[in-house]
């Protein structure tokens, strides 16, 4: 039908986005921020605005049901949308939920994974306030929308870093990525032999941070009570390296982080070491750890110091100075972007 | 691994949705209405709400691309939102549109897709704000998340009908269904012989009705001209049965609608006798008009009376005198909500 065909893999997924996005201009008043970050920016009125994100999750992509629990996979549908509100400093308040399910799905199955919803919903205090229910061909589909809300003037973008602001990062990196390896190699297992039965205990906190990850809405609340307002922010879904490429893009900086300030867990350093795989690769190019990536002034510093689950990776540079990393050994080598793709 | 199974097909969609909805409870005092009607409503403050609908379309189940146009479809998937926002009697302003795709997608499928999508968002005067552009392991699933704006004492619901108000119909119904007939049939011709070029000049408007539908945001804006505000409203989704059913469930009333009074295109009549449907029928139990139906106050009747495309169909009744049609040889025949059902 098509007299041009040029394939979705040649352009990429950013790249695509890139291409259907050029052409958006935003038409109304309200629409504060539209595309470009991890949630859209609405006008509220009286000096709040709404936050809103989305996210579409398709089975044998996004998650495999043969080692994803149907009710940790609801939790986690809910935790990604509430990770990109906290990425703009909101608090989420709202989601929908839709769900495509084939009737190879019992009622059993979709009340199990919306236990983990409701799991999420609790956990992040949500109210969820509408959806729809369908049936699919074949997978399941699951979309979910989240709304947050923030005053104005407290929205944190990816474009604010400034230069010789220090960047931060949440809790340890990788372990996601790891944790996908095992339970990956566990499956080919079972599949060669259905009685081999895996042992996961040795690898339990990588496979949760697979599995059920959490949105750190604990360091938006902290950073509130400490009355720190991050410079810029973006969560940490697609890879430590890839979300330091936004933030250099959106705020038109470079950066400059060392090897040896990289979160990483012992579990996540040995397994990847056991699967011949380089933990710092994994650290920086590892999707779906949804920790926190930020930025703040110099004069935030001492507020944050000793919290022990923030970590100061580097600082803010000149866009000429470009993305660099210091390694172990003293060199400096180029930060390259791998990111996550599904395509 | 479950010990019960219960098949989804024998609670049907409705019942799968209620099922799962009923430990649903609200948290937050922004969340002035949440699952149970066209779409939520949040406080915005001020006098203000913020109206969020959200639908997901699956390849195979909502749509078949053998016959349906991408571009129409991209169209088709705003248009179903903007609808739910207009049964709030809200102005639709942002939408989210995430999609997952195969590779069989080219680069210039998914542009064709996404001028429907922005002709829609265009005509409705809606910004697009966000979304998620992902791969799919078969078919095409998209979700769109419509974000629209009222005053507080604008918006309708479905529970305001008040005895002795007035039932409207916008447009014609039954079009959307039987066009999905003539679809069909030229799909199956089609098939059997691939060098047959399916003449649809014919069932232009009800193939139009199926495959391009419009939201009545005409409707919405004219109301608001003439000082109308409907007592109860919904969108003809599933077909006027069933959301007559959804109004007296809400309202807790009864209704008496006239069979003489129905709104039919003389197309939709002639094709559907031409299949050997009951015309009435598909008025009743057709899906996917996108039309509004809606109650007004007696009083508002003379503002109304003239405008060409409402059709005033029958009146509210006392709960307990039940759902009834007056056929046109003055018999009073039960309704029944069939539906449109997907599972």
């Amino acid at each position: 039908m098509e007299e041009k065909r040029t394939e979705i893999g040649d352009l990429g997924e950013f790249g695509l986005i890139d291409r259907l996005n050029k052409n958006i201009k935003v038409k109304h008043q309200s629409t504060i921020k539209g595309i470009g970050d991890d949630a859209a920016v609405l006008d509220a009125g009286s000096g709040k605005v709404k936050v809103v994100t989305t996210d579409l999750l398709m089975e044998g992509v996004h998650f495999d049901l043969s080692y994803a629990p149907l009710q940790h996979l609801g939790f986690k549908a809910v935790a990604v949308n509430v990770s990109d509100v906290a990425a703009m400093n909101a608090i989420p308040k709202q989601i929908t939920v839709s769900i495509a399910l084939s009737n190879r799905f019992s009622v059993e199955a979709v009340e199990a994974l919306y236990k983990g919803i409701n799991a999420a919903a609790e956990q992040y205090h949500v109210d969820v306030i509408g959806g729809d229910t369908t049936s699919s061909r074949s997978g399941l589909a699951i979309s979910i929308t989240a709304i947050g809300e923030a005053k104005i003037d407290q929205v944190v973008y990816r474009s604010g870093a400034k230069v010789n602001d220090i960047i931060c990062a949440t809790g340890d990196l990788g372990g996601a990525l790891i944790g996908l390896q095992v339970l990956e190699r566990e499956k080919q297992v079972y599949l060669a032999n259905p009685d081999m039965k895996p042992d996961l205990e040795k690898y339990a906190y990588i496979t949760g941070r697979q599995l059920k990850p959490d949105a750190r809405m604990d360091i938006i609340h902290e950073l509130r009570d400490l009355e720190v307002i991050p410079t810029s922010m973006i969560d940490i879904s697609d890879g430590l390296a890839s979300e330091l490429f936004h933030i250099c893009k959106a705020s038109n900086v470079g950066v400059l982080i060392y090897e040896d300030k990289l979160p990483i867990d012992k579990q996540t350093f040995d397994t990847a070491v056991e699967f011949g795989l380089d933990p710092i690769t994994c650290v920086l190019n590892g999707g779906e750890d949804y920790e926190l990536l930020f930025t703040i002034s110099q004069e935030d510093f001492s507020k944050l110091e000793k919290h022990p689950d923030i970590h100061f990776i580097g600082h803010v540079t000149n866009a000429d100075e470009g993305k660099y990393m210091v390694t172990k050994s003293e060199t400096a080598v180029e930060l390259k972007a791998q990111g996550w793709k599904h395509f």
